[in-house]
């Protein structure tokens, strides 16, 4: 029983429809200039992708749909099929629907039955807690392969009748910081062409005594007409706590691996925001390190972000090569990252 | 690393509020006797417990007090603190809000923090697949405890301004069938006072290819004004599957673990209704073995009746005992089971 190694056999990522850059957006909701500059300046995100019409509001896809085409090309790019996953494990904060769980429309899919399916409710550390439930289940079940999925739409949540120039810049700023996406990750006990072995993850809730900085609410038949916030955020408490967080897990993970700071060849930051994500790679200043990130393109993708990364990553990581991806999530403050080494 | 046995050292089970009987239902809704007395022949639940004061339509409780309280509970009658868990795992198909996900704020209560904290968005298999999310945790990583936690509350689902004698039956058994309620368990890698061990857990998605009996939807702020159903039951399908699924995990069980039928000494049925119970229960026919259920008293309470079965199974089992236990999700049909053995 028990395998002492997990391998990252393949990841992908999929953004719906073409991307919406400022600029669309500004035009969209007839929003003067000094919006674009604003969104440069203090977000730093050019553009993202939804799976929502703008003109319309219709949807355009559901989370099943790009997760299922996620773990479609995970599972290709791992030169496996349905048949080979003995375990699918999932995460989102935006589920389709609160039963089924969508992880299991997901499966329905992609032709994957007979096996454990578990979704987890979790927002920017969403990726990184699937891949340590996943981790922890290969190495000591008798699973061999595990697709690990993470994705997010903003279909239920987006009203594209709002007024954006009277909403004030704390919630204007959700509606240009995030983006639609899901990506996946196929893990293994043995190792794969192009793999590497995930050689520590980290999950751990920080959250005691501390207000969340971000919530979300859902209704349902029996609250959906009452005059409800539908969420809320504290951009200057994750603008005070996250980069120091970001250091901690950092630290951390190197302590934990007896790895030097000198001896990491990737960093994969946070990725809350281009601006943020620049303010914490700064600060980690691990100088020797490449960053790979993509949220300055594909907007905040939350639980399919290290996805996006991870298949940036791996096609260039060569015999040797140490990689740490770092994520915070900030609703009610939770500490993540992992760690890669190319054998 | 790694352990090969775990125990289940506690198990608690917390219903909110009064019991709500079937005349006290019938009475709020101006409904005639016969729906009693269809409540009795078909549904065979003669109470439950909710987090909504009828009169007022206000919640009188959240999932999360409910699961903290049964957390603690779990906790205190395994004499463990908030620093003895290493591991917290969490499900539900009715979290509070979608972020921060509704363990975290559990975890606060109960004054647990620096863990791995979980959330499994599950229906009727949720308690079990927590149970195997934790049992693989605590067989292969550093953790020594885990607090498992499942609950379910209505308090968004439930409008009590609905017109119950406009409702089709299909609808109907809905407000009948479902009760409030949060359930815990310890687990450890170490036998306690009063544990029994985990023999096995079982969760196998079977969904491939067949439909959804039931579903629940979620609104957000774009959707929640739209005229859309909040969810629907195909309680034909239902009826129709269960049981002969319930028969599947029970065999499968006893297989694996070299088991005889005959040596089975406590059975945990699935918890539908108290009408389904029975039916599942003779199914099964398990002559020696005592039933624990519990469901036509408390409702089926999902994600927290397993807890409620457990608390009530650890204290009669003597050395050499043997139990399992079966759930089923018709969401999207998962089959679920765990034994017990008491040393």
């Amino acid at each position: 029983m028990g395998t002492s190694e997990v391998h990252v056999l393949s990841a992908s990522g999929v953004l719906p429809g073409p991307q919406i850059d400022n600029a669309a957006l500004a035009r969209r909701f007839g929003m003067p200039a000094a919006f674009e500059q604003w969104i440069d300046a203090f977000v730093g995100t050019s553009g993202r992708h939804l799976v929502v019409d703008l003109e319309s509001g219709q949807a355009t896809a559901t989370l099943a749909d790009l997760a299922a085409q996620a773990g479609a090309e995970a599972l290709r790019s791992a030169g496996l099929g349905p048949q080979d996953v003995d375990l699918l494990v999932m995460a989102t904060a935006t589920p389709d629907k609160l039963m089924p769980a969508t992880v299991t429309m997901v499966a329905d899919r992609l032709g994957i039955d007979q096996v454990p399916a578990y979704q987890l409710q979790s927002g920017c550390t969403g990726a990184v807690q699937a891949l340590q439930v996943a981790e922890g289940l290969l190495r000591c079940a008798d699973h061999r392969t595990a697709l690990v999925i993470g994705g997010d739409v903003c279909a239920k949540h987006l009203d594209v009748g709002l007024d954006l120039a009277a909403m004030p810049p704390g919630q204007l700023v959700n509606v240009v910081l995030f983006g639609d996406g899901a990506g996946a990750a196929v893990l293994g006990t043995r190792p794969g062409p192009g793999s590497a072995v995930l050689r520590r993850t980290l999950v751990r809730l920080v959250g005691l005594g501390r207000a969340p900085a971000q919530t979300v609410e859902w209704f349902g038949l029996a609250d959906r007409l009452a005059d409800l916030p539908a969420g809320s955020e504290d951009y200057k408490a994750i603008e005070q706590h996250v980069p120091g967080m970001a250091d901690e897990v950092f630290a951390e993970l190197l302590d934990e691996l007896d790895w030097k700071k000198s001896e990491v060849d990737y960093l994969l930051p946070p990725q809350l925001s281009g601006t943020m994500t620049r303010r914490i790679t700064e600060r980690l200043s691990v100088s020797g390190a490449r960053e790979i990130s993509c949220v300055a393109e594909t907007g905040n993708t939350a639980n399919a972000l290290p996805f996006f990364q991870l298949e940036r990553l791996l096609p260039r990581m060569v015999e040797g090569d140490r990689a740490v991806g770092v994520t915070i999530e900030s609703s009610k403050w939770i500490k993540a990252g992992f760690a890669l080494e190319k054998q």
